[in-house]
């Protein structure tokens, strides 16, 4: 059997006893794993020193180095990351509803683990502790799939991880990396049905459409991010600016920073040249349609498909619309259906933009930049859903989570 | 453009403006759609006696000519239908939850539709009214694919719902039923990412697992049901009887139905001939493991695969177990996920196997056969699903929507 099945297997088979720790013995687990990294520190620098040297002979740039390289700082922080997830609330047998029926059934919805989590991702090793918290807070077996470029730290990570939860009690085999970062080992976890409950690819947007397109299990589509903000007829020109330049520059290589500027036919002769001005001075390059290019200064123009497409970077374009319904129509057509915002002083059109922009989060006076796990209070992010199914926006530890319902008669039949 | 891609593409453009009508809106759309059906009574009929003519003509059998016939109680219980959906409280624009964070942004997490909704189902045309029904009730556009023995009764359903939905002020092209019934029209449908938000299969085994197998795009998977009842040491021996008797012959063909049997030793010779005789007075098939062939009469053997399978008939399999240990295990290994009991008088077993047992509903002293939206109080059924991801168990309204997170501010930036 190959390594892919043979260790999505031993997940599987481990999960089923992983369901039944209490949350005192998950929790301890993540203390242990936390001091595990800590008192490995070492042994995890020096197999991280292997990945470091293969990628500078490859030549990697420095920003791939950067997320590539451990040190003690950093592994602290993955430990830290560990006890915080250990802080949170535990979701597992939380009661969801229950209800009595007329013939006395009661009945009960119970949020359970959903089984054996599959995590595909690529280049920075932190994700490989951060995975395994999330999982075994919620007692879910997880199967880890790294990059080839991190696979000697993932692997040292993964192993102190996996031995320092036998410890706690953790069933063997709930903790499983593939070794073999061969393209193939990918595409073979994608199709696993009936082993891995759910698949979440955590990357570029290269790997999230490789996962959507191959998988046969469930998968959680994540990051990808057009995010515009509309400014409307009326708002505050201030709040605008400033919400403007947040979406836009406070964090530009993230997925809720906004990519496009829609401004109204009636704000654009009085508030472009404000916009232009603050944007240019945080240094983002501007492309835009002729009418938006004959308002203000130093705006290139934008292509067709400009609009489409998330830059990730100090790059913004900017549209002039007729209105709330051009907008709503544009963001409907072009966007991902990430974090859409409108800044404005109507009501009927806050009302408008809310109920018919087709987004996971829809913001009124405020920055796009607020999607996010930690920003709504959840205290951990598995990554923010684009997909209607399952999860929705930012997801905390119940996106792995499912539900049973849990029956009580005395003897009732049908 | 393909037949199935354009009606697609107009469900989906349809269904933007169809989550904006409010719910007295919709309802209004189902009181004409029923209405329709009663007046389009004889034009309805009229097209099913082509289908009834082809069927006979074909051969099929006298089964399959019951499921195609439409009649005036048929077509009334089909507007019944839509009127009792009607009656249920509208699940869309619920605040799911709503909180504010102390930067003062106020989050709220709002009951959506998912968008357009695809269904495949085999011959019986109720199900072309049910679907339109929960999905317009919902504010899901819908893309019908039902199967080419009843593809004349399907066509003037469609028609005539989607003719009465207009007046009613729902947009143009949210109601669709694909005419070409080859099987690529099915696969074509099953693979439109981006455009169908849920397929839900609605049939046979080998329908739901070629969707399953076969779709790019998110699908609930309902119906496969190998359900046990489990006789634990101690419990009541006329509860036992009871409730195995009626889990498995209220009604067999359903996926709630009982198929196995399991034991414990210290049970079975006390209890097993008594159960024997009531399942055999029922008219019931028996096999089953050596041992409870020992201990009662009339049982012939069980082979492997019985463990696994799902009979749909008066046949029933029976394995004597050593305990509560060896029936999980044995049902986490055979069991489908669908429905899962246990007769006991202990309070230590009964709650192991609801926490153990790995199943969208576990049964404590009750019959296997009330997992079913009707008999959970959700006063609607889309289906059953067996799978743990998006929904799990009997799915009402809810199972037919997603989440939006709805934010408002004033001038928050990050």
């Amino acid at each position: 059997m190959s390594e892919v099945r043979t260790k999505a297997l031993l997940a599987k088979s481990a999960s089923r006893s992983l369901a039944d720790l209490s949350s005192v013995e998950r929790d301890r687990a993540l203390e242990l794993m936390a001091d595990a990294l800590i008192r490995n520190a070492d042994r995890i620098m020096k197999e991280n020193r292997k990945d470091m040297v293969k990628a500078e002979e490859n030549g990697k740039p420095q920003a791939f180095l950067d997320r590539l390289m451990l040190n003690e700082t950093r592994i602290g922080d993955m430990a830290k990351g560990l006890m915080s997830i250990r802080q949170l609330s535990d979701p597992i047998g939380e009661t969801v509803a229950a209800w009595v029926r007329p013939n006395g059934l009661e009945i009960a919805q119970i949020r359970v683990p959903l089984g054996v989590v599959g995590m595909i991702y690529e280049s920075r090793p932190n994700v490989t502790a951060d995975a395994v918290g999330l999982c075994i807070k919620t007692a879910n077996a997880v199967v880890l799939r790294g990059g080839s470029d991190a696979i000697n730290s993932n692997r040292i990570i993964a192993d102190v991880l996996a031995q320092a939860s036998l410890e706690a009690g953790i069933p063997e085999g709930a903790i499983q990396l593939i070794h073999d970062t061969d393209r193939s080992s990918a595409v073979e976890l994608m199709t696993l049905s009936g082993i891995i409950d759910v698949l979440i690819p955590r990357g570029g947007g290269g790997l999230i459409r490789s996962v959507v397109e191959n998988a046969k299990v469930p998968v959680i589509e994540t990051g990808e991010g057009n995010c515009h903000v509309y400014i409307d007829d009326d708002c505050d020109p201030q709040m605008a600016i400033d919400i403007v330049v947040n979406a836009k520059t406070s964090r530009p290589g993230v997925c809720n920073a906004a990519e496009k500027l829609l401004i109204s036919r009636k704000s654009a002769p009085r508030l472009l040249p404000d916009l232009v001005r603050a944007l240019k001075e945080k240094g983002v390059e501007l492309r835009g349609c002729p009418e938006a290019m004959r308002l203000a200064n130093g705006i290139m123009p934008a292509a067709e498909d400009d609009w489409g497409r998330e830059y990730l970077s100090l790059i913004m374009a900017i549209k002039v619309v007729d209105g709330i319904n051009e907008a709503i129509e544009h963001i409907n057509r072009y966007g991902s259906g990430h974090s859409e915002a409108i800044v404005t002083s109507s009501y009927f059109n806050s009302r408008k933009f809310t109920s018919q922009v087709d987004a996971a989060a829809v913001y009124v006076n405020a920055s796009t930049r607020f999607t996010d796990g930690y920003e709504y209070g959840f205290g951990a992010e598995i990554g923010i859903s684009t997909q209607k199914f399952h999860a929705r926006g930012p997801m905390g530890l119940k996106a792995l989570t499912t539900i049973k319902y849990v029956v009580h008669g005395n003897g009732q039949t049908r």
